[in-house]
């Protein structure tokens, strides 16, 4: 059973965040699911629904995997020390740290990516970039695995990375199970990703 | 602009709400969003994370379009005459009525749905066919649109049928574009369902 410590902070976006945590619930056997923010309680989305996050940062809970998903709030949340040394500090603990979208730009500014693949949103491709000169910024990919960071493009991505993650811990038919419970079509290629070529990155 | 009331219920289906709620956001000149409860406040997932609620059933909004999730806790809320009540005066005053999963069992128990085609999840189909003989359940469908009524298979439909309802409102170039904005496939078919098949539902 692994533990997972999902960010949340005003103007997160709703899918990156409850997409993979579908896919990680579906396997209750395997995964323990928490929302963290700053102070705990209600925390607006980008898309207005709030989430409720039962633990803060100050608790100091090690998680085995550290979840950050991405929303317009992370154009403000690069710029909040505290947040930034708790993503620090709960990456070197964790066995994993996952991204979804601009979520990576937090991670990148962390500074836990530094010398690592890693990818993001093709929209924000470019701010999110200016975040992590050291890290190797990959254009094209659904998602990216780099030993124990697992970065994913945009919103709807991270279900693909979530079920990326799921094979890689429990074996791909594990994956494929909990993607059929969904009733999703898992989008299993991480490195072939249209929505690339439709911004105009590569 | 549309207003949409997403009714959340302990044992909701994380993703069941979020990813239409994703599609309807992406979109926030045309809807605004909210999450209504018995009691308001923190309401938990079948998942485990909560979901945060702004409204309650007794403030008596009325919502243009009421949107009813699934999940384990539907199978509790059959039996909750008050919620039952709510729902059938929502829909009546609202211009569309969607749901997502086993959310049609309660829009069927409700008795909004008699004289309607529906359809439901695939894995759950016999149970919720239960909750309303008078309906004509559809099994292979990714959704169904019947009039003012817009239902979608498990889980994941939710977010084809959430296009497929902009594209009603909006045209399907609009719901193109906001598939395009959460980098997501639209899986526009709604007749064709591979699951009901996995299911043995055809």
């Amino acid at each position: 059973m692994r533990s997972i410590g999902a960010l949340v902070f005003p103007g997160f976006e709703l899918l990156d965040l409850f997409g993979p945590m579908e896919m990680f619930g579906l396997l209750d056997s395997e995964f323990s699911l928490s929302l963290v923010s700053e102070t705990g309680g209600a925390v607006a989305s980008g898309q207005g629904p709030s989430a409720f996050a039962d633990r803060t940062l100050d608790e100091g809970i090690e998680y085995d995997i550290l979840f950050v998903p991405g929303g317009r709030g992370t154009r403000r949340e690069i710029g909040n020390a505290r947040l930034l040394d708790w993503i620090a500090q709960s990456s070197a603990r964790a066995e994993y740290t996952l991204s979804v979208c601009t979520g990576s730009a937090l991670l990148a500014k962390a500074g836990v990516l530094d010398g690592r693949s890693a990818t993001t949103n093709k929209a924000a491709f470019g701010w999110v970039a200016q975040q992590g000169p050291g890290v190797n910024w990959v254009r094209e990919a659904r998602w990216v695995e780099d030993g124990r960071f697992i970065t994913s493009s945009g919103v709807s991505a991270g279900m693909d990375m979530a079920l990326g993650a799921i094979a890689l811990m429990h074996g791909v038919e594990t994956a494929e199970k909990v993607a059929g419970w969904g009733e999703y079509f898992w989008n299993k290629d991480r490195s072939h990703y249209p929505f690339a070529k439709a911004r105009g990155l590569v």
